[in-house]
């Protein structure tokens, strides 16, 4: 099992992996290029589901400076029935004003037509630098040449088109239970968007009636537990279609699982990003104070850094914990209660953990290190 | 004036510099070195008012993970009247259990006996690395040796002896009004302490009846408005002694422009730290917001990185506001909302603008910039 890869992600029982190319049955995607991205890379993406009764859900960046493909697509966020989703990589479409929001929402209409579907039925989502104006005529000429490559096997040419400074491209087909599931994401990149921008798109032929419960689930115990550098991109999407063709649910733990391991392997890929760690937090007072203690440990420099330079500084946990709890009474928590052994072992995912003997509530998050190569793409991005 | 060099700190009118050698008078201060810190350094202070009323105010951090020599003070910040302070450097008597508070217990108590006070009237302060038991023999031998070097001109030596990684000691000695003000600081140099540990005396012979007050309003306008990494220390302490002989109440804005200026010394003097910046925040609806939205800013890595790097990346200061009101409603932005051009300038101190443009109140934060040296010296540091 290639896809499956991290310790913390169980693979479901029985779980098949198929081409990545192939997309789940009655699904189409294609890439083409347009110009936002050097190199002639594809930079517009299409996928689009052939069924009329399409069950989706779709999550959005809560980021107040939200970019206007955002804006374009809250109104349809409760709405269901996304039939297709429209991307460009290059261009965040962020801060650009109302004609950014009319290019978004030309996007969408362009692949309406292009898709034989209505405009509220297509998802827009971009990836790129902020504050550019899109070039949106060559955007527009782009998604026609797009939905020129439309295919069932377009599952790697939608993957390539959305990806911006990722190392590696984020995908799967999998087969589990009747049904086929697959994703393609795109993760923490920061030199080009600027931003940890997240994109992910799921396609199923399961049944999935209550999509928007299934997803927000499976994003709260993935993507929402992910940190690079504690900032919340202003594109951030989610979207999961599903078909309901095979007439068989998702198996249990599929899509969780699925959205586990790209959430982990965004983390991999963060900007500079060498390792991977985990830091758990236990017996904490309430279920708020552990995500607040573990969400400050993931994103302290100084544990970032520890974990960079495989440092077992128990030392940097304590006093992250402490500052996340100011002011509350605290147990001196000593090594004892600190497990940061694998900060500085050997391995690429480190597993940390804390007690807290506060409580009985847990909580975890996954994090990137701090390395020379963060500091060389974000400072030297523009010089 | 080369104490007062910052372009954000005005220097009350009519203050004059003197060595800051020469403490305020009716103070004592000296230092000696028990092996804490190498090269023959020395690494415990004493300083020490002579006038038995003395009127005091001590600040500590509010870390849950406090350092033992916070959890001794504690008790005694309400309680005025300290009359010394005893400071070790090279060890943080932090995390060390039961053992490290009967070993800051010991230090105060040795240091109230070498000068003839009680107890309660000595403060203790600790600074450098967590988790190491403290050799405390050594210290309260150095104490007594540092008993022995108490002198009127013994400023230099107290600040030199409460240094840890700091690249040039915070120091002054004031006079303005018909009072003189010393004051010795030491800042966030985070290899050996693993934290950004900030100390700060200040002695005066000014007559301060509500030292409290006066040094809450103070800190809250310069060390509490400062970030390196948005971590908050074990040890942070601010003790101000005022021995009333000059009978004259101290010169409007005297202490506030000495915190400032020695708050922003400690900001320059981050790990690794290059540039300074400061984000005003303005039009937020409620202070709190504007609180929030500043310190977003100011602990943002893209921002801190773009300021290394002289980027003037508007659009990371939107990204990082937007994320501070995640949820909320905001206008878009733009450039025209956001003074980033400093970002990129050839200054060292860096003046940020953001306009939300949701309301009256505003916020600031000085912070430092995130480079190649604040990971080699977080990284590299037991390794």
């Amino acid at each position: 099992m290639s896809f499956f890869r991290s310790r913390w992600v169980d693979a479901p029982d029985g779980v098949e992996e198929l081409d990545p190319n192939q997309l789940a049955p009655g699904f189409r995607a294609g890439g083409a290029h347009c110009g936002l991205k050097g190199g002639g890379r594809t930079d517009v993406g299409l996928v689009v589901c052939d069924a009329e009764e399409v069950s989706s859900a779709l999550l959005l960046t809560r980021n107040a400076s939200a970019a206007a493909p955002i804006r374009v697509c809250r109104e349809r966020c409760d709405a269901g029935g996304i039939r297709a989703a429209v991307v460009n990589s290059g261009n965040a479409n962020a801060e650009t004003g109302e004609q950014g929001f009319a290019d978004a929402l030309a996007m969408s209409t362009v692949a309406a037509k292009q898709l034989g579907l209505e405009q509220p039925q297509v998802a827009v989502a971009e990836t790129g630098t902020i504050g550019v104006p899109l070039p949106v005529d060559a955007v527009l000429v782009g998604i026609a040449e797009a939905a020129k490559t439309l295919a069932p096997d377009g599952g790697s040419a939608f993957s390539d088109a959305i990806l911006t400074t990722d190392r590696w491209p984020k995908r799967c087909t999998l087969r589990a239970g009747g049904v086929t599931l697959s994703a393609q994401a795109k993760g923490a990149g920061m030199i080009e968007p600027n931003m940890a921008t997240m994109l992910c798109f799921v396609q199923t032929d399961a049944v999935v009636e209550d999509a928007d419960v299934r997803l927000h689930a499976a994003v709260d115990a993935s993507f929402n537990r992910i940190t690079v550098d504690g900032q919340m991109s202003t594109n951030d999407t989610v979207l999961l279609q599903a078909s309901g063709a095979s007439g068989q649910p998702l198996p249990a733990g599929l899509l969780e699982a699925v959205l586990m391991q790209l959430a982990i392997e965004i983390v991999r890929d963060g900007e500079g990003a060498v390792r991977t760690g985990r830091i758990e937090v236990t017996e904490a007072a309430t279920q708020a104070e552990a995500e607040r203690v573990a969400r400050a440990i993931a994103n302290s420099p100084l544990v970032k850094t520890a974990l960079f330079g495989r440092d077992p500084n128990w030392g940097r946990i304590a006093q992250a914990a402490g500052a996340a709890l100011a002011g509350e009474d605290l147990n001196e928590l000593g090594a004892e209660n600190i497990d940061a052994e694998e900060l500085g072992a050997e391995v690429e995912e480190a597993e940390i953990g804390l007690r807290l003997g506060r409580g009985e509530h847990s909580a975890h998050v996954w994090f990137s290190d701090l390395g020379y190569e963060y500091v060389k793409l974000n400072a030297e991005y523009t010089t």
